[in-house]
């Protein structure tokens, strides 16, 4: 069960502003869980309607996390503005290489474009369970 | 069984390099495990010797992380300079608000300023069984 925390001063993003913050951006985090231990890797994705999706390696990610539930989250704080947020993916990932499901022809709509050096040829989707968001602004500085 | 990705472009740092990047930024995200479902959440961190901790009101992540296996991770990659780099703790989450364990002393040695409204009144620390990082610098663009 999700608790959520007692806190009156973030905001709940509804999922369309999540969706649209997804679109804004590029670097996010997946956290794949590799025999009870969770971790977590920054990934550039992509996305394609509700599909997440990234590319990768033959490596943890791949071997681990096809079939299972994984995390993909993205946040951001601007001191300029004192504004916060955070958006969190959770769901099921998906091999979408080369398989012909709607979630990884979807998810092949997407064209997310990795930084870091390699040759990332399998992608990877999240078809998702629940998204959501969190904001807040806080009061200007008194000092 | 941790398998690294088949990638020669990416320098494995060193856990003495890995701490120095941990003190010299303060947020990160914490992924959490709940009933077999990964969550990732945005925390603004201290550290202490080899202890990561933050600051955390009621809720998820006190319910569910104490005693269990989390992830901590922060990265960052600067378009100036084409470097890349992430750093990831793996380890058991400890309530460290009152206990009196040497994990616990030492995670109260840190003092993290949460960014986010609310109140947070019990302290989480990460008993720490791997600390790793990875680091990559992209040739200048072609283009």
């Amino acid at each position: 069960m999700y608790e959520p925390e007692m806190n009156t001063d973030l905001e709940e993003l509804q999922e369309d502003e999540c969706l649209q913050l997804l679109h804004q951006h590029h670097l996010g985090r997946i956290a794949v869980l590799v025999d009870g231990q969770p971790l977590i890797f920054p990934v550039n994705y992509g996305v394609s309607h509700r599909i997440v999706t990234f590319r990768t390696a033959h490596g943890t990610k791949l071997s681990y996390a096809p079939g299972s539930h994984v995390a993909f989250e993205i946040d951001e704080y601007a001191p300029s503005t004192r504004v916060g947020w955070s958006v969190l993916v959770q769901g099921l990932a998906v091999d979408a290489t080369t398989a012909l499901d709607d979630i990884s022809w979807t998810a092949r709509g997407a064209t997310p474009h990795p930084v870091a050096p390699g040759v990332k040829i399998h992608r990877m989707a999240i078809r998702p369970t629940q998204i959501t968001g969190r904001r807040f602004k806080l009061a200007a500085d008194p000092g």
